[in-house]
């Protein structure tokens, strides 16, 4: 059974548009990064939503843990704005207890070149398939559990 | 207690000399790569040596073999050139079983832009973490046991 | 005698500002960019001021004019934000008649990898070296004259 | 008429073989550089051959003195490897004398990230279009004279 990712935009995936200087969403670069990274687990790529995670409503986050329910694999990645990354694995970890999910983000994005979202793809794949069932946050190397992470927004860092 | 990397070269840390054209070890990224990554876990970085793996000798292993086992922490990363990767990782595996012990590496230097060893280093970081005890190869986003990998050299790839 | 290079900021200058999201000014990459594509002309750097070329004004204008009036290298580069670059550039082909003046800028963060900045500051050192006296703007290989010059906006290029 | 542009290979193209860790050349970067670069000129580009300056014997230099000769622009840009740069330019200049032609190369290959492949393709762009008819090698924001120029090697630098 593959690895399921569910994209749902953050910095992760943010891009420059050079027209007006702002930033703005196309299209995900998950494959393009798991292609550079050489990957060769295999997974399954869906755009649940391609939004900043500071517009993300309750009613996007029943999505998100809709799609984490019906989803057959046990082992599911969610990239996911870091801002309000903490208010979605509380909503999924007070839920859903058979699986291993893994949120995961940037703080630069990808297209910028400086980004650590490979690095932390690749520490959310191998956490996904190595955690015990569960929801976490994996940032900064670190794997944070949904009931003890926060953004320190002061100092833009994860902590738990 | 921090985690331990220990570093061989490879070609994770192979760089360009633009006077001759010919690659050749400097000194490790791996205190930049961590840095790009955002990581924060406490981390110790020794370089054991600087050599391409296919140049690597037995007394080479056993200087390595030798730092594992006097390492106090009890999760090691070591990089490490991917030619030879397996002849090491199974030295290892044969006699420490009380560490866990992750070799990775990289395809492309990662001074060549577009490196998969900022992948590879968020997941061994990652399996590092939260892989019983014992001696593993992370790469591909796979985490091999030291008692089946092997490199495909035709391929370019490790199996397991 | 050396190069001038006077900095006003614009899109080249633009870094990412990981803790909030938004774009900002830090320092000038222009020491850096000249380093990474091997420059050995002499040039001088000078940050004027560091705006979005749309948040500049007559006064802003005047203190560019003064400082190329009073420089005493005929040869001159202004970086510059590409948005109203041909407002100043028609300021200064107004008044300088005596010295070779190029504005260059960048449609893409410099920062941003993926950037048009090092081409344009290799053409713009280029041109500043070999056009006669007069104000250019040095911008997607071309070298227009400021009588010309304008940005087609919605297409995002200078034309001209 | 848009300008010629000829390619011979060089650290310009280099790229590194994941297999074998070996440099080799595969096809040109050339389109790709001057897409990132927004380059908006009209150019030709024609391979003429894919090989190291080292390896470059008087018949290759004959082919891209007859390409020269034959090419109905007058602005013509050459990419090279920079060991031999100056030996093609002499055997150029002092035949060609009705065209301006730009020979140019990279200290790092463009696809090793820290190239300054994309500033001296921007500076050649630029120094074709505005120098006068003669033989020329554009390195590190310079414009060289055919009759002067030099690599010394030891510093890795032109000189002239």
């Amino acid at each position: 059974m593959s690895i399921q990712i569910f994209v749902t935009g953050g910095t992760f995936d943010k891009e420059y548009n050079e027209k007006n200087g702002l930033l703005f969403f196309r299209k995900t670069h998950l494959s393009e990064m798991l292609e550079l990274g050489r990957c060769r687990k295999k997974v399954q790529i869906r755009t649940l939503m391609m939004i900043d995670s500071l517009e993300m409503t309750d009613t996007h986050r029943q999505t998100i843990l809709g799609s984490c329910k019906k989803c057959r694999s046990r082992q599911i990645i969610i990239t996911h704005g870091t801002d309000t990354m903490e208010i979605t694995a509380r909503i999924l970890g007070q839920t859903i207890t058979d699986k291993t999910i893994i949120l995961t983000g940037a703080m630069i994005p990808y297209k910028f070149g400086s980004s650590d979202g490979l690095f932390n793809l690749g520490s959310a794949l191998a956490f996904v398939q190595s955690m015990p069932c569960g929801v976490y946050v994996a940032m900064h190397g670190h794997c944070f559990s949904w009931e003890r992470v926060r953004k320190n927004r002061k100092r833009g860092r994860f902590e738990g």
